[in-house]
């Protein structure tokens, strides 16, 4: 996909002549440091019409800089251009409080990183910024990698933070950024700078708690369909039934955590409306589980549909178990030799078909819903649309996948479903929250109660002092 | 996805100390409305570095004003900022009038939203203008929910659309919506506020169409698979075979109507071809139907993937279904029993196998045509590209799906195709619309006729008057 | 998805009053040329606001040309606006040297493209900038389609990529973009014209390599299993198999096809990481082969993707196969008749089971690895979240994919894996390649190996002369 944007900037390296920009307009940009990311930089710079001088502390040694770059010391670097990246590590910043002088009233570009989230009280870019009072700092271009910068391949995030007090300092970096074929992203004052910088570092933190979550309700159930399943038949009639940990009995693990994380993505909402409902207003603050829970409801979503994935796979396989192929051969077989009647029972034949037919059209409706949350697609929706998706469409899903549970149950019910040292049949904890949520929001959504919340929800309160600002409200959005 | 810069905008909310930005240049900006949404974007604008002052009708009794922000009376506002957004349901905007020397070269912005579809005459942003006849009214910020702006969850749509007369105060705001991280999209003239303040009203438009299509295809083929295999079995030979609403017909009526809709998304390519050929002339419009069916093709396409991906799961869980397995275990007993021979016929292999193995095939191509249709993907495109895949890959895949059918179809003819109460197989009328937009477009691509098409495509008309002009249209692009 | 835009700017396109906004400020453009590309430009920049002017050699009769444009001889035209679209082919630019007093310090739009890549020397916007040395020449448009433009449609890419020497006149073709609803792409400066010019007319560059070598390789393990698999048993025991080509021969042909390719996904970089160990430096240059396979290893997973789904349907289908169903039936009878027994063995059910759980386990992180290979997903995500998913979930993907394979030919082995005219199970060639760089990774991440990789890779170099920059180089980014 972006590999012929790849192309095209590789080929942009190799071709560009840096000699047919030298008569027009180009603008000087300095860059503090020769080190890797300093240097593809610079030659990035070079490539897209800039002219760049490079400050370096022995600029005679100072090797494998590109072509057409310059090497000064740093302090007759700075008096070449207004603007100044500062590719150092934080840890070596003090020098440049011997060039206060010279930086005063230039643009110093901070592009560091950190080993670590919150390594230092304040951030890298604020540290400079004490340290040079003069200069107008902006942080930029860590979220970056020098190899994409080198190779073209920006397969990864295309997009720079900036953020700096001065705003027209910060509107020259974003010149630069978009000249460089980058996505600038302004997150205001300096103060964002720990947040940007702790930003290349994060590994996906809003996914964290749902894999946990998962990974604790995938062990939980597998332990207890390992315990009735294998362990009891083992120790009832010492039945070797350990094969059914390879399929068997994940595909009874998967779909009951997919349900559960599915009803847990709306169980927040729930939650929600009753605490607005119990309170009277909207202007309170959730507690803080309550808010984290509600921004991580899509990655929730997601694990889910991942779960729901897997459980469609692991089923459709049954047919080519070895397994069951032997099963069914000894049926027929047994059948065959004790001349057993074999009568079509059409009930069992409704009862089989509706699950399977539950369960296909819950799982078309959460790929659906998982569609739609990629950010392109949902980036095309307005809140209306999206609300429509997430939450009618999101119900309807909950609705057939416990439907699909509760008739495959159901089925399980009629045929066997004795309790084994008194551990009911898992499909029965599976359904515990989502009927919960169900019924809770179908109390919801009861003309009487419905009517209350929307009322709150649209600035309404309950209890409220101000009578005459309430009228107010009325006329304003 | 978008999480990770919800969290940081989240925590940008709690922690931006205010007194960072004091001393450098802070922008004032003035909110008139004190409701929901005025207080969120005036929160918002104060997070990211901006002065907020606040007109109220009673600035004393406003409370839940976010932290920083002034508030003052409507005219006091006004002087403090020459950018004044009107967060004020329209009903109340006369108001405004009185303020008309006080608003002379300001900029005004409206951000009010209606309830339905063209509720006015005119827009509310030209209302607004017609009342303010001094000032440069800007619509912008009606496509951003409250709630996002509170959350820092947006998840839906960041594009704020903006239009006005005036290009500076356009630019103005266009500042404003970027930095506040989102989307600014330039739609002209203060003209287009009626299309943007109907956006977020919208539900899917185009999917309107395609969606009541493949329902009534869908009912239709339902009743009619309903009549030809449970109402004629049982009033035949009192046959009960209602289960088969669940799972089979189903299965017999999505792959019908997903060829169709299929056959739908290429039928006006072809029907406009042959307009254009007997007009000779690609200078005339086309009737409103099929400009309109043109523009949501790739709807119908992707209704009908929706339709095909339900059919192929429908069919892999066949074997695993009960009414299957009982009769694959009769038909077996049954032959143990009456020692009929069981020879393996290698033409019903061939058959079974290559219509299968058709299916699958088209499937897989229309998953990429499906997956090619995602924006971000198709963004990376240029037309050749996107041309390649929609229209070659594409017919490509309307080849193999009919060839899937027919064979399917063959197979079924070879053994028991009787007409039901004079009812042909529903795979029949499956065949119909394909087939003919199959053999229309197998004409179209023969050289004579194809070489007069690509010339009037490329402007060529058979009756020009204007010989000379066409003479000239051949050095312009 | 765009297709709610489209409508916007459909309507847009008939709703439009342009008497609106002719009382104020509005830009003047002019167009060279009455083409079909320019008259469609024409018509958008007139819906979106600008004043358009129309230079055409015979004024009189141009014909169709938006409402509202006048139409003016070259040079009256030139002076009504001092930016000019050049909507000309290359071939009619020598008539421009007439007017280059006219076009004096104006800025020139060259919106041309070439029938075929490279067709001239130069490319068409260098040329006219030599015809024209006074004007300032900037390229742009080439790479939107006009009916895109007519029809509001545009679905394939809004990308306009921009280049050009002078960056003023560049920022004003920029705004003229972004007004039209576009993306500006700003390319540096305007040698990058033949690579803008040449962009239209690629056909998924990147993507080659990986087709013809996925083609190559299928037509190999197609003609291989077709001999071993069809002609052998057909040469020895006159048995006709020939059906197996439909399903059970690409069953075998896709699976290889898909591990191999993920294999050569990570070879090259095991290659150049050794390439590094040896030569101790990152700063030489790979060789081009092996730049040109990194570069496209994105599109070699997602074609080996590809492949891997196509194997998992041809998996899931096989239970409804007419030769499946007639084996197993067979099967059934002959153990029925011969009285055999039909013992349970519980090894046969571990291998067959955990062949398929390790196949689906790897099939779903493989599908995982595509997902986030999409623009817009892997654009919301830091470096380290997407290396960590290319990388380390891209190694447990062909581990389990390994060992899915290895398992499953554990599983034949067992049962008949004698050769056939000397040639070997064909899982067994599957297998060399991702065995290879499994074991080489392996070696690569043993301690004492990665350090060095790891230094390297951070700017360490084995041999470095200067001792002092090395040094320098600590204190850099």
């Amino acid at each position: 996909m972006s590999g012929k944007l790849g192309v095209m900037e590789k080929t942009c390296t190799v071709m560009l002549p840096l000699t047919m920009n030298s008569s027009e307009n180009r603008e000087n940009v300095c860059i503090f440091g020769t080190g890797d990311f300093g240097r593809s930089l610079g030659l990035k710079m070079l490539q897209c019409g800039y002219s760049v001088v490079f400050g370096s502390r022995n600029p005679r040694t100072s090797r494998l800089l590109p072509n057409g770059a310059e090497v000064l010391s740093y302090s007759e670097a700075a008096q070449k251009s207004d603007i100044i990246l500062i590719a150092i590590h934080r840890e070596h910043y003090e020098f440049l409080t011997e060039l206060i002088e010279v930086l005063k009233g230039k643009i110093l570009v901070d592009v560091s990183n950190n080993l670590k989230i919150n390594q230092y009280p304040e951030s890298n870019a604020e540290y400079l910024a004490q340290l040079v009072p003069g200069a107008h700092v902006v942080k930029a271009f860590n979220t970056i990698s020098a190899w994409a910068l080198q190779s073209g391949a920006l397969d990864a995030s295309r997009q720079v933070f900036i953020c700096g007090n001065d705003s027209k300092a910060k509107q020259r970096v974003v010149d630069i950024v978009r000249t460089l074929g980058l996505t600038p992203l302004d997150r205001g004052s300096l103060s964002a700078a720990t947040e940007i910088e702790n930003y290349p570092l994060q590994l996906f933190p809003m996914w964290r708690f749902p894999f946990y979550l998962s990974a604790a309700l995938c062990l939980f159930f597998f332990i207890y369909c390992v315990i009735r399943e294998v362990i009891y038949p083992y120790v009832q009639e010492k039945e070797d039934s350990t094969f059914r940990m390879a399929i068997s009995i994940p595909n009874r693990v998967f779909p009951i955590t997919a349900l559960t994380l599915l009803a847990l993505v709306y169980l927040p909402g729930v939650i929600a409306a009753i605490l607005q409902l119990y309170r009277g207003t909207k202007y309170q603050r959730f507690p803080d589980w309550l808010d984290h829970w509600m921004l991580c409801r899509k990655q929730l979503g997601l694990v889910a549909l991942g779960f729901a994935f897997l459980h469609a796979i692991y089923t459709l396989v049954i047919p080519i178990r070895y397994y069951v192929r032997w099963r069914i051969r000894n049926t027929t077989i047994t059948q065959v030799i004790t001349k057993k009647d074999n009568p079509f029972i059409t009930s069992m034949a409704w009862l089989s078909d509706s699950y399977v037919s539950l369960g296909i059209l819950g799982f078309f409706l959460f790929v659906l819903l998982g569609i739609t949350s990629l950010p392109s697609v949902s980036n095309m929706m307005n809140w209306r649309e999206f609300r429509f998706v997430q939450s009618k469409l999101g119900y309807l899903t909950l609705i057939l996948c416990t439907a699909h549970t509760l008739v495959y149950g159901g089925r399980k019910f009629l045929s066997s479903s004795i309790l084994r040292w008194y551990l009911p049949s898992a499909y029965v904890l599976a359904l515990i929250i989502p009927s919960t949520v169900l019924v809770i929001k179908f109390i919801l959504i009861m003309p009487c109660i419905n009517k209350t919340l929307m009322r709150i929800r649209q600035g309404w309160e309950r209890n409220s002092k101000y009578s005459k600002s309430a009228l107010n409200g009325k006329s304003d959005i």
